[in-house]
């Protein structure tokens, strides 16, 4: 038995991993682009920060340490093609010789690549210039470079985002004059703008200037590098909110306005695509190809209430890459699906979500209400007390809970409340009985009823309880009787 | 339609509060018997310890807050008895004399009392003398006038439970040197002793001086306090671990061992008791009794995993009280049941635990395991990243997850990790089954599996995947295919 895992980030390595450690006596190869295996993409902004000291740390797992569990890795080595009859792959080894892989089993996560937006000059631009995409430790290294060389004093981003606002953060503590640009209303889109707007006012605090529904048309060399370095080597234009022409002169730019799927190995090879282009895969990852399975930012993902939509993420890709990994062995187990939890730390602020949004909510075919509260992290009386900003959707027909975002200061705790309500929707709860969770609570750390609580029955007192539906005791709503 | 509530604590106002938020037309009265509704009980040793300014900040809600819903407080009035038949309560007025409120619906809170241990001289002793329980605000002021009064420069604390704990730290706050005596084999006995020690280690480094498996017999005065205050005016005995007999020369004792139901009222009114003596109640917090409703400390507690148990909880109390409330109006609603969910905070350390542990998991007719590992609160890359020690008990029959304990330094959100392993164990998740969970990662703040998925897998590990089990790949253990 020998199975073949395309790509060492986290989907391909946690197939590998989850083979070895199911059945010791596994052949398990993982192929490699790059000689990053196991690397830690989502701690790329904390390296270029400085707040990782090696950019080597950032690895999950050396390589000595993957190879201990038993795996083998083929580094710098490049898949150029599955031959699915033939059940190997092509590679293109380290020293540019061709050569093929034979397997039993092939697990493919082969990730995802940064999206160029269609600015002018971006094609022509790169590292050299001070322009820069970021996903892979090769951007990083070219970027960290850029910075070393250049030593920028002002900096554009594109794209508010996860990465972009991790970067905003990092470029900031390395002193560097930040300007972020959103095509978007809001910063954080991926929440709803009132809570966006919070990590836009944090933004503000810490000196980066943002511009939101502004779009970037153009970057272009001014020749002022002859004159000094960072001052001024780049000149952007956009468009501004209403219309207006807008330029700013900058050393560097970093375009991260999100990734779409590394397909090409698999579509090549026959596979069929779904949303946004991803490979189709069932729950149990199969891709369809005989003996060949995928996993993570290449592949769609079953969300737990969109049903087959494309939503990469770590957390999703080692799951699905485990599951793969026990499935290519001879398993029957099956992914239990996505639910979109993410957060995301900006300056001292804490972003996290989790669920469905009312306009997602809407297309999945809900009728969904939201409410918004601001309960304390833990009681007033202890010092220190701070609000969670807290959105909670759900469903007013069924009462069923949706969704939920939180926005709260770093030390309330806003990321692991956020799972609270993850594992709430992964067994689909209702709004009002959220309440019956018997979760902690001392003052220092919460309240009686927790803020995710508090949080819930303020959508539960706003969408059900009308006092006109409960002026008879006798006749209490049925939302109100619990099953 | 008159509901009347006996107790302004937890209960009582959680059941006054649900009625008016149901139905603002019920007429709602709670009988207080001191003139302190809705204070906060678990914040006595903060406001002891100085962190908390004022005791009025103690109160969740003031008494004008209270009124504001539409509810009417009698403070200072004390229940003698119910007629249960008439539909009444007998009441000694604040003023000494006697009337009676006649009821619809009657919710009874009336909580617990602090337990004596058979201490000699206990009872000879009192505020006067330095030796104090604390259970009431009127305790608490008994103390903080000692404190004030006989500036004590050492005190004795019998029990390290919770409050004991919590008291140890709040007078080391006050620079008072403290002796904490608990009979048992560790501190913090809700907790293994494995856990347990960590919270010894810490007490230990500051300053706390413990004795474990050691019980204090007799406290005296000794008569110093003509000789200036705060030097040794009490003399206490006690048996040490050994047999050995141990004294201690200080300033004050403080008895804080639990609590135990306060159910006199219930009981003459004719009410069936249960575990711990405290009063029946089924899962509608029905007594039995006509019209009568308990809740909260004074009453049994159901237990997802135990049954009917005794476990007076705040977070307990509120839920139970709501309920109360609402089938005190007409409703049908029925206590969800606790898991026994608890965090305190020692110094700078963080103890949590949910469900079962195993002696409580065997009783149950579990077949239980147990693992203990230390994942990081978040990726060891990002600064500032510390182990929690997590206990994950589960079933080794059926994999279910039973139960889980946590220790973790103050900033590791592990009282909201807690709440993970809570929202799992309500719904009786494998513990195999909880890598299903989409929880939310960013580097600073988790890891792509998170720490309470790193422990659950430890368990799978250790109890599920001895390697000769899954050496052929095709022939997987049932435990790990999931329904």
């Amino acid at each position: 038995m020998h199975l073949v895992a395309i790509g060492g980030s986290d989907a391909g390595i946690s197939a590998a991993l989850r083979a070895r450690e199911l059945d010791p006596s596994a052949d398990v190869t993982v192929v490699v682009a790059d000689a990053y295996p196991n690397f830690s993409i989502c701690g790329i902004p904390y390296y270029v920060s400085g707040e990782v000291g090696h950019w080597r740390n950032l690895a999950h797992r050396t390589s000595a340490d993957l190879e201990a569990t038993g795996m083998r890795l083929r580094l710098d080595t490049f898949v150029t093609d599955i031959d699915v009859a033939g059940r190997r792959v092509l590679v293109r080894e380290p020293d540019g010789g061709r050569s093929s892989i034979e397997y039993d089993e092939l697990v493919v996560g082969t990730g995802a690549l940064p999206v160029r937006p269609p600015i002018a000059g971006l094609d022509e631009l790169g590292a050299q210039d001070g322009v820069h995409l970021l996903h892979s430790m090769g951007d990083t290294f070219a970027l960290t470079e850029s910075l070393d060389r250049i030593r920028p004093r002002k900096a554009l981003i594109v794209g508010a985002g996860y990465v972009g606002l991790e970067m905003a953060e990092g470029l900031t503590a390395r002193g560097i004059e930040v300007t972020q640009v959103e095509m978007l209303p809001e910063v954080l889109p991926t929440v709803d703008p009132e809570l966006g707007a919070l990590v836009h006012a944090e933004l503000d605090r810490h000196g980066v200037r943002v511009h939101t529904r502004t779009t970037v048309t153009r970057i272009r060399r001014t020749g002022q590098d002859e004159h000094g370095k960072g001052s001024g080597r780049l000149h952007v234009e956009g468009t501004g909110q209403h219309g207006e022409p807008l330029g700013w002169d900058v050393d560097l730019v970093l375009v991260v306005v999100g990734v779409r799927p590394d397909t090409d190995l698999l579509v090549r090879a026959g596979a069929q695509t779904g949303p946004r282009g991803a490979v189709s895969v069932d729950e149990t990852m199969a891709t369809g190809l005989p003996h060949v399975w995928a996993a993570g930012d290449c592949a769609v993902t079953h969300h737990r209430l969109l049903g087959t939509t494309y939503l990469p993420l770590g957390t999703t890709a080692h799951k699905q890459g485990r599951v793969a990994g026990e499935n290519a062995l001879g398993g029957a187990t099956r992914y239990a699906g996505s639910l979109g939890t993410q957060v995301v730390k900006v300056f001292d602020l804490v972003a996290a979500r989790t669920g469905l949004r009312e306009h997602e909510a809407v297309s999945a075919g809900y009728r969904p209400g939201t409410s918004q509260s601001s309960p304390d992290d833990h009681k007033a009386y202890y010092p220190g007390a701070q609000p969670i900003s807290i959105r909670v959707t759900g469903d007013l027909d069924t009462g069923r809970l949706l969704g939920a975002q939180l926005v709260g200061a770093r030390g309330t705790e806003t990321a692991k409340r956020v799972d609270t309500y993850a594992a709430a929707l992964f067994h689909a709860m209702t709004v009002d009985g959220m309440s019956e969770l018997d979760l902690s609570y001392t003052p220092p750390l919460g309240s009686p009823w927790d803020a995710v609580q508090m949080a819930s029955q303020a959508w539960v007192r706003e969408h059900q309880l009308p006092p006109q539906q409960v002026a008879l005791a006798t006749s209490l709503p049925s939302s109100l009787a619990r099953p």
